[in-house]
């Protein structure tokens, strides 16, 4: 397999977006890895190498059709000089986000690119009549997914070596989440999460961990009773089809006693009951993937981290570690897909158990 | 100060109470650390040491009145021969674990032991006429709180060396939780955190997080209205009486770029918003503390774990970490109380910066 092509937005221009990325792809020898196109206005991209006391040779193309293996390409968006406001959300500085990601994603969408890394955006400074989503996962799905197949939707996991965790319920406010947890809701993100750890991550037959929605396992009933109407039904369907989920399982002794480590991915029912834990255990290694689409998109599990931006000091393992797993995913994915597009016939199969 | 009497209860009979408690205090030299009191059927005792393939050697008595330091002492509990089904919670067995519970907090009320370290219960075991609680915190509040002071309550504080976490709710469905985050509450929860980091924690001027209920702090009330409504609103009253109440903090980040080491106390909205992270970063040293009382309780921060009753596999980290806390508190209390029981004359400190 040739050196996949990386495409790489530039975020927030007021974020540390282009910094991470920068930092994560200007080693000596990453090129040996992959070949990276940064979707950037180049001024502006100047400006953060100036900001960071650093220099980088790269490569200007016009398309991401004309990346150049062992280079660093960009493909410079937008001609005005950026204004810069580090650390606060400006509509330029949303509307250059916009740009770079539309961008990357026309490219994604003509195959000029084998998969996408999002650097962190302002969901307050990217709304526009053109970006109405709660995040890129959203606008994703709205632009990927296949139309007339109720099951192609995009789905948020997070991930480090050793942890998965998806999400049945994510920008939901508290008092809401109780509603959204149905037994339906939950064998179809359970469904969704074990075709992704069979095709993204290679699990040959995925264990998944589902979560109780109450504390203690809402502890018989006495602690609420959506475990018994919801939770354990869906378990026991998704049982029956032969899916390999169990729990549901208290998410503070779950994570506590290092329970995770047996399973392949973890269903939790709500945002910080996943995300808390998932942050505490990976570190700064963790990175979100957009699942359940056809192409592949991943992203530093970190956001725009206004409070740093412009001092030069931001990580760029989590950037780095999101490009790294994009790798990854695409390799996967592509062996799965060759294995489930021509399989063995059974005869051959048979045979070469024969005795020679 | 002469060494401390720690009382400890057994426990619900089937689960690994009895077996932690007797593995953290039979190290050699434990007993030159604090004089631990233990109360327990003797048989129960007699066969957990069967159980475990172990010998200690220990001094009956009849009261806890009369512990001898150096020893480890024994209150027998009860006569009959215990019925054990390891792993399963039987009538029985919550009776065992109320009796000893009971003793040994009519020794805490005689000032015979300092303070209680409690072995895990069955909260659906013990139940009774007598026992009609959630948990011991409630118990020991409605033992212990003074009467005619709506200040004196029961708090449960989670806790390692770094991390203290309080919860404004603790066993509450999560369709509960968001009626129940209110100003007032959040006030009065943070200001006992405040007065227990001060008076047991040895904390100066404690530095208070507050985490957000919803995900991403409420994204500005996009996710969710109570930041906006009730945690601002609550943590302005509080700065205004000078407590250092931080926040609130998106719980993810929070924990996941470890800001929670720049905080002597954190406030949690709900249990596993607190729980998980905090048992993923305690990991087996974590130690539940009853704060808010006159009376000193900790206990191990896991339950009966009746999975691995009878087998001789409980680890004794947290309970031998609730016995060493215990002491450090009561320490750091009776030091604090001298302190503000009789504070240096303000000519007296004067004239002690005068040059001599």
């Amino acid at each position: 397999m040739d050196n996949l092509k990386i495409g790489i937005t530039q975020g927030d221009t007021n974020g540390v977006g282009l910094e991470v990325a920068l930092k994560a792809i200007m080693p000596e020898g990453f090129t040996e890895i992959c070949t990276p196109i940064v979707f950037a206005n180049k001024k502006l991209l100047l400006q953060t190498l100036n900001m960071m006391g650093a220099t980088m040779k790269f490569q200007s193309i016009e398309s991401a059709a004309d990346a150049r293996p062992g280079k660093i390409n960009v493909v410079n968006i937008g001609e005005q000089t950026p204004e810069i406001s580090y650390g606060t959300p400006t509509p330029e500085s949303g509307k250059a986000a916009l740009a770079s990601l539309n961008a990357a994603c026309d490219a994604l969408e003509a195959g000029e690119i084998d998969a996408l890394v999002t650097s962190p955006i302002s969901k307050e400074a990217i709304q526009s009549d053109e970006f109405n989503f709660p995040g890129h996962t959203e606008y994703l799905e709205a632009r990927f997914a296949d139309e007339g197949n109720p099951d192609s939707k995009a789905s948020m996991i997070l991930f480090s070596d050793d942890l998965r965790v998806a999400l049945l319920t994510t920008h939901l406010p508290i008092a809401k989440v109780s509603d959204a947890v149905r037994a339906d809701a939950i064998k179809d993100a359970v469904k969704r999460l074990d075709r992704t750890l069979r095709r993204d991550f290679a699990c040959d037959r995925p264990k998944i961990a589902i979560l109780s929605l109450n504390p203690h396992n809402g502890d018989g009933g006495v602690l609420g009773s959506e475990e018994q109407t919801e939770i354990i039904p869906a378990l026991s369907d998704l049982r029956e089809e032969k899916i390999l989920a169990f729990g549901p399982f208290a998410a503070d002794g779950f994570f506590g006693s290092e329970q995770w480590r047996n399973f392949d991915g973890v269903l939790a029912m709500y945002h910080d009951q996943g995300l808390a834990p998932f942050k505490t255990i990976a570190g700064a290694a963790g990175v979100n993937f957009t699942a359940g689409l056809e192409v592949i998109r991943t992203s530093p599990d970190h956001g725009t981290a206004y409070d740093i931006a412009g001092t030069n000091s931001a990580d760029p393992t989590s950037m780095r570690e999101a490009i790294y797993k994009a790798i990854d995913i695409y390799k996967a994915r592509s062996i799965y897909d060759e294995a489930s597009a021509s399989p063995l016939p059974f005869s051959v199969q048979k045979s070469s158990n024969k005795p020679q």
